[in-house]
């Protein structure tokens, strides 16, 4: 990350980041309120598989109001499945879908004053993308295009084509990890109903390692090596998990108490 | 228009808009594809009362490719009533709703080597701002907040609130003439079912007296003071009547008659 | 209500009801799973303003394992509003939204050995219904249609073209009272911002006034004579205020007190 | 198909068929009026892939006043991608999806005074359900409960399980054929884009080989047989194909010529 975005250059080495702003029209999803001021950088839906106009705005003027870095959260155009459902798209698409939804954000957040940080894929396209690599330059065209000499950081898994593609393309890459989910003996990331319910003391166990030793605990609780935390790296916590908040909370403690020096 | 704004200071005195990529999905409404080499700019839908990332993206190219000018066309979000019902929305509302349209349609022309050029509201929104200035003070904040330092024009209705908020809030304005639907004897512009079925003759005779006289035909074909026809205007003709190509047609040839000094 | 319907005939004189299955796709709205036990009527979402096909199938499979009356709650064709935007229908479109979303929840309730009992429209239909006797009677057509020997009943407001509509065309009307907004003291209901925060005390105080004395308090606390209590009426509560489950707990003891003779 | 359904009874052993309401809100596909007087069946669009309950009513009462019979044509919930993508459901969504459009355009047809006929299923679901009996066997649960002691036909595709769940269920079952679109020289039906482009005479030619002699032309024009053209079938020919209304001529003029035993 030789970036000289003023944003990436100041960024922490270690954050937090969380989804905002999913909900709907007249639906609510997840304590937004409550968890912007405990995170480093929101992930705003951008209306395509959650939110919308009216809830981006209020978005980022809490992420403004409280310091929080703002990142676009795109996803498939796709309100009714939450943009978990995979279906064909083309590059095309992947292209206009990310100008639109990339432009949106960022000419809101410009227009009351900040500036966009990052950009972190949604649901099933954050898994297309990774698992097909034209779908991803097509993406990465668009992402390119919001700031061409300076391109803005992309969250995503390490090891995988989000790293490779960013690299090929002189975007700046941040990998995630995840605290509230398991991972298998492998490192493979596991879906919500793959993983076990995670507790306070569990997500406090793998902040304790992952700080400390750069490693973490897989699903059977077995000490997993994972080579990319000598970077700076950003923890993804689940805004719409029943205990998202006691789970924030006691990322957000461990992190601080680590930069404290404790 | 005293802009030093590249597109507004070349901009012709006396242009033909169209709506354009007013489709939707699986849907198309209207020869966009023979339009765009008649008309000098282009008002492309943003996905709330109409089209969508996919048919912006078409419809951006296809004008670049015919060197057309560029406009949001930005409405309320109302795909189910194509932006004409009016219902109540808030400044906040209005705001962001302009924001977000405008703002993805601005990156996307970008993205594609072009710059946007101009700002025609939709529907039931370009009456509603045209009857509410707080309304459209609220829309006007997100549209200078795009190039606050040289803002694009609004076009609009002269004589109204469009002309004077515009005015006040430093947006270049530039004024609509229609010649496919009818204004009443005091000047007053009708719908289209309020309105004669246009025929090619009739647009003929009024685009004459228009461009010799700089005043039209009202709808009992009374002749029709119309002051702003001292400055730039913009013939506005409707993409989605069953006659629009030939309108647009008849309309065009006119204004290249006049320009070439026939 | 000399209705030979089986479930009018069998109806009871006070009921609770509350509108259910108001979420949408990913998104809940309200302890349905807590209220339903409590209720008499569950008002289903058609999945025009709120709800969906698989919400209604959940909601209706609940309703009938408690022993819940099954009653339709359709709204404006407005999710994004929630069906609260007043905007501008023709009769055809009312007669159609009717048709369609009363059809679609009979056909389901019936599928899974159900019956539907009533019909309580939502938000903005149900005060343009209440506002508009043209409107109100292209709705009945649709309303009588389901079973035009024996027309199920409508929850509506007593003393307005609800009830006097329902007589002319033959439908059973039963009159809904709510006591966690306010009336003002002509007895014109007021909208949830315009009323008083509800408290679990007040509402068993206004219970307890309509169960006895067959009169409420208004927002004063005055006592307000509602003519209506001598027949069959219905007790409406909101499942989306935030104290839904205490109000709802409140009525329903007072009601069950009442019938055991305290 | 002993089926006692009097509709099923009397129906015609060579039929045509149409998909019709493919619209959507303002927009328009497909010469529908022109195409209703030629035509036996209207599988008309239920509001998911296509169609809205306004669309619905006109589509209904044109149906009823050319006595063309009237079907539902339900599709997958999405109307972005007009039913044509595929992504994955669950059993009880398409349970709840199918009673949801089916029971919407049964109510409105009845309540016009007509009664439903048939079911074709559109797009994606046709094929889905064609592939995955446990799907097909979860929507006909719902495409029985409209009328248990005498369900509809389905329209579908003959030696798949379409044929064989619809009678493992007791549904009658009623096969396609098409004539605008090609085989390959195994019998299996080709997409659009695979197939050539259809001409009058091609159109005609199949015709008159179908009806004469039982087979059709496969895409290399070679006799392909067809054995279900011994018992009642239907010829289903796509209206918004840019030759719909040629092609639908053709067709019937085809049929109607070998009724007066030409």
């Amino acid at each position: 990350m030789a970036s000289t975005n003023g944003i990436t250059r100041n960024a922490p080495r270690i954050s937090i980041n969380c989804d905002m702003g999913e909900g709907y029209a007249r639906w609510k999803l997840g304590p937004d309120d409550e968890l912007m001021p405990l995170i480093d950088y929101a992930n705003v839906a951008c209306g395509f598989h959650a939110g919308d106009h009216s809830i981006m705005l209020k978005s980022v003027r809490s992420a403004l109001r409280h310091g929080v870095r703002i990142g676009a959260h795109p996803g498939l155009d796709d309100i009714k499945g939450f943009g978990r459902r995979r279906f064909d798209v083309t590059q095309d698409e992947v292209y206009s879908l990310a100008l639109y939804q990339l432009g949106a954000l960022k000419t809101m957040v410009e227009a009351e004053g900040g500036r966009l940080s990052h950009v972190k894929v949604h649901g099933a396209l954050y898994f297309m993308l990774r698992d097909d690599p034209a779908l991803l330059r097509a993406f990465l065209r668009a992402h390119v295009s919001l700031s061409p000499s300076d391109p803005i950081p992309f969250f995503g898994l390490a090891g995988t084509a989000h790293e490779a593609i960013c690299k090929e393309m002189g975007v700046p890459f941040v990998p995630e990890l995840f605290v509230d989910i398991d991972y298998n003996s492998e490192g493979r990331l596991l879906s919500v109903p793959e993983s076990k319910v995670p507790t306070e003391q569990g997500i406090k166990d793998k902040m304790a390692r992952i700080l400390n030793d750069r490693e973490t605990f897989d699903i059977d609780l077995k000490p997993l090596k994972l080579a990319f935390l000598d970077g700076p790296y950003s923890i993804c916590l689940h805004s719409d998990m029943p205990t998202a908040l006691a789970n924030v909370k006691a990322a957000r403690q461990m992190v601080d108490r680590f930069k404290a020096g404790a």
